[in-house]
């Protein structure tokens, strides 16, 4: 049986897609990318989180900031605070990362080709987020018949998987999941800002405030957080 | 009118492929990736090339030799000599790096975005290289679409294209094309070796001489090494 590649930023929805592949199935390899992003505290504690559920951990490299165009890689263009929905003019928010889930979507499938992996689970989703055209079913789709035709599966006749179990789910809902599978919150990060304690302003604070207040728990990062008297 | 982006890597066909943009339209931009490549020297002369063309040029860094799995990236995996067709074992030749193309033309797209180009124009063909699977009308045409699902061309309806003209033609009618349009090739590496002399045995050096022998023409750089009394 060959490994699968979970795309794990150490945030709530892969983590939570962590725990739904170790759950389904032996063979988890859990990779990070370092893309130069604002807040890289997120890579340590993805490593920490990796560690705690015993999957092994690979970081790989790719600069965006070479890309530029969103607040994510740009120290120039500040993080919105207080608003949900920080949109460009009819676009994506300035926190879209240009084609970023494509880049790191291909990354990634060289790095399981090469290891003999026949597929990609990501934490994607829409219905909370839905002005990140990267994360959209029509996308994770066109990617996956992208590689299909431009790796060996091509020859090969055995079909490479992007598996996205939670994307039409919102948030709380993916909490409800994780909490089910005992996924292990504690250390995971989704601010923005860059701090092992959330800002509470950015949109992603703000959705992440959201989900554990609709789940009816509280936030297990608060919680450690506040036991370590580091808030 | 938005620039074109040309995937330049300074070898036969994309110096064809750029010299194809200047002549279609005005705005060019020469993009070309340090990968890891063992053929670096390929670099410097793709900037030397795009100098002499008079277009723009941005190098990206993205390191594939993290990815490995290929003779090219992987200075323990040796490049087959005197054997144009190195395959693995009914699979690409050990000179695949696994879904090379996919990551050069993701990250290609992201920069693109960024700047508001809409298009990408490579010199990708198959004909002389079945075996590659990333250079094929189906792969492009599925990052194409991929493209246009993930990135803001989702929101505005405005279609990004990747523009491949020479994908079904024989490398010597590149050749032929390319002479018509002056462009320059004594500063084009082909060779899989990384010296700027090739070394005349790898299946790249030996698909080049085929070329330019049906073309009828002596290879440029051959002129000029010699001229320079460099070979």
């Amino acid at each position: 049986m060959t490994p699968s590649v979970v795309l794990f930023s150490g945030g709530l929805d892969s983590t939570t897609a962590l725990y739904w592949a170790k759950r389904r199935r032996g063979a988890v390899l859990a990779l990070t990318f370092d893309y130069g992003q604002r807040h890289r505290v997120e890579i340590r504690m993805a490593r920490t989180t990796a560690k705690r559920a015993g999957v092994p951990w690979t970081l790989l490299k790719v600069d965006l900031t070479q890309v530029g165009g969103s607040a994510l890689t740009d120290p120039a263009i500040a993080v919105p605070k207080r608003s949900r929905f920080a949109h460009g003019a009819g676009g994506p928010p300035v926190t879209y990362v240009p084609f970023r889930n494509g880049v790191l979507l291909a990354l990634a499938a060289a790095w399981a080709e090469a290891r003999g992996a026949g597929e990609i689970i990501t934490g994607f989703n829409v219905i909370d987020s839905p002005d990140y055209p990267d994360t959209r079913p029509a996308f994770v789709r066109a990617m996956e018949r992208t590689i299909n035709a431009g790796t060996r599966a091509a020859f090969t006749g055995k079909r490479f998987r992007i598996t996205s179990p939670f994307i039409r789910l919102k948030k709380s809902e993916i909490v409800r999941i994780g909490l089910k599978l005992d996924a292990d919150y504690s250390h995971s990060v989704s601010c923005y800002d860059g701090h092992e304690v959330p800002c509470g302003r950015c949109s992603a604070c703000l959705l992440r405030r959201r989900a554990f207040r609709e789940a009816g728990v509280e936030d297990p990062l608060t919680a450690r957080l506040n036991k370590e008297g580091k808030r």
